[in-house]
């Protein structure tokens, strides 16, 4: 189409995109990739692996990006299981974030980046932690666990598909 | 949560978010809302209502703020039916749009804003219109008609749901 612009200064106004993941590991939808973050806001509470996307970059290489930088993992996208921008989610300022449901396909769970461990954890037992999630991630577990009761088989598209 | 910060400056680098919208007449879901753009890029061809989404508001907030600024149309949010991002899909710069599906629920057609007009088009019809549609407008509908044969019944979270 085009050749990509430099990003505009006039552009202030934005909030900004970021992208997280639930992963799941091979063969049980219920166990997932979660971190304890190094850093604030949310300093030690668990999270997705997720974070910033960079300007060209799109949001389906993004979220892959943060999880092999904090995880060491790879996954296959599955789905858009949402869009989440309440202006208060993040205390640093709006972030709109598009969370992907992925597949773990490789790599040897390792933090790195903004993450200071990674684990699999029951998502039972995460739903039990809202206390120690960071940002909104508990409430998009509890969407994922019902996205799992009812929806396993939905799909949207995205500019990665087709 | 947290008061709403003013937007950091350092975020100089990141792509902006815009949402758009499938607007389908009520009880035909093969008849979309369609407008002809009154500005460049693409001044004279024909979009989805949709536009940037400003710094405090809801992504499902900004699509139903354009869709009235643009048409002077109300509609109910579906579902999420996908989030577009190649960084060239817009000449301006980057934008990470998210795009719904909506019913059309009131409002008389009448162009506004960015709109220059704005009518009822069949999908049918927008299908063949690929080199009069502005940015990846276009692939979009493909992806919307892919959706009505497929996977009418899904659904997607986000956060102004449950």
């Amino acid at each position: 189409m085009y050749t990509l612009q430099k990003r505009e200064n006039t552009q202030h106004t934005a909030p900004v995109p970021t992208a997280d993941i639930v992963v799941r590991k091979s063969g049980d939808s219920r166990e997932l990739l979660i971190e304890r973050r190094r850093r604030d806001p949310f300093k030690g509470r668990y999270s997705l692996p997720g974070g910033h996307v960079d300007y060209g970059e799109k949001v389906e290489q993004a979220v892959l990006r943060e999880l092999r930088e904090e995880c060491n993992v790879k996954a296959r996208l599955v789905t858009i299981l949402g869009v989440y921008s309440d202006p208060k989610r993040d205390p640093r300022g709006q972030r709109v974030t598009i969370v992907f449901v992925g597949d773990y396909t490789g790599g040897k769970v390792k933090a790195g980046d903004d993450a200071g461990s990674a684990k699999w954890l029951k998502l039972n037992k995460l739903l039990k932690m809202k206390n120690v999630m960071a940002f909104d991630h508990h409430r998009i577990l509890k969407d994922y666990n019902k996205w799992l009761k009812g929806f396993q088989s939905h799909d949207t598209y995205w500019s990665s598909k087709t």
